[in-house]
């Protein structure tokens, strides 16, 4: 049985740049299930009334509506016990639930300057109001403005995954020898960028950019494939 | 057979503030094993030369140097793997790492110019020189000026420390349901600080307080029996 996943998409359908949806996307290529997409904008909310909220992603399964990343994912590693474990295990799991809040917090906090511009350029003019405007009363200045002098700001994204590039220098994933759900987690921020923005985020010799290269690989190049800059 | 630590004493042997030193007790207690600890001093090196470096903490088990607390834990798992896991299995370890690389970074760096001073004020006589002389070049004024102001630093601390708390509000400890080494990890820090410093860290309805109760209480109140200060 096919799950449908609600997933942010731009003005083109196929542009599909979500962060949160890309770590569903790859937490149920990793559980094997037969996915259909299908494009969702910021301001069709009623597409996914049936969750009683508005954002993606959102997922059917069996019947089923999850919303909310975390909980998805919880909902697949329960739901399909016998399928590769997205966690690990219950202290794997905890761990996730730590660098799910520190890519929320960290890593999407200091990507978002450089990238937020990009994103506005690539949606739909439907959802071209609401973005800026939600966007513009958080940071208090225009887009434009907060995204401008980025080339000096990727220095402290780059500081900022430190952490991250301390376990794949050791390791292939972030997971250990495999990857799992804290790749999908950090790998969500730069399959964000790379589908919006062609702006290089990290520097050829980072180990990160050797990990990204290889979630890009997974699932048959399932990221990779995705519309994006390929920078 | 008796698991012999070196442990980083202040003036008075029991006073033992080393976070690394902390990990590594508490992961001996987690794996089950019998310890005897021996009073270090910074300027002590040639107790532990056998390990070709000059930092604790240094384990001697079954006649084995192992130095560097990531080392010494992965050591424990490897060698005791019939005992309690220290990181539940290889996507806990890989996340451990990424945990390790955070809480050295990111707490240390934020707890330090809230206890650096404290630290001094605790020290034997024959390391507060090197200590004061090490730590001022590194931080480029005196220990006093550093410290003074805390209470307007200890904010960015807690703030800083928002992945570990998303954990706890939702599971008694960072592994989940039971302690582990991300525990470990995280404890070290705060035991550091309770071993030397009078300055409250959190406020009381911090869900990392209720936290940081449960960690005393383990190993038959190891961490609480631990001279310090109740704060």
């Amino acid at each position: 049985m096919t799950t449908t996943l609600y997933d942010l998409a731009g003005a083109e359908d196929d542009r599909r740049f979500s962060p949160f949806c890309w770590r569903v996307r790859m937490a149920l290529a990793h559980k094997g299930l037969e996915v259909e997409t299908r494009p969702f904008r910021f301001t069709e909310k009623e597409l996914i009334a049936e969750t009683g909220q508005g954002r993606v992603p959102v997922i059917v399964d069996q019947g089923r509506w999850v919303h909310d990343s975390w909980d998805i994912a919880c909902y697949l590693e329960d739901t399909y016990p016998d399928a590769p474990s997205l966690f690990g295990g219950e202290a794997g799991k905890a761990s996730a639930l730590f660098i799910n809040d520190w890519v929320n917090r960290t890593v999407h906090g200091k990507i978002f300057p450089l990238i937020v511009h990009d994103v506005h350029e690539h949606l739909a003019d439907k959802d071209k109001d609401y973005f800026r405007t939600s966007r513009e009363k958080r940071i208090g200045m225009p887009l434009e403005d907060f995204c401008a002098g980025r080339d000096n700001k990727a220095g402290a994204f780059r500081n900022a995954l430190a952490p991250a590039r301390a376990v794949v220098e050791v390791e292939p994933f972030m997971a250990g020898r495999a990857p799992a759900y804290t790749d999908y987690l950090l790998f969500g921020a730069f399959q964000w960028a790379r589908c919006i923005s062609p702006f290089r985020l990290l520097d050829d010799g980072d180990p990160l950019a050797a990990w990204r290269g290889r979630m890009l690989d997974l699932f048959g190049g399932l990221a990779r494939r995705a519309p994006g800059y390929d920078v």
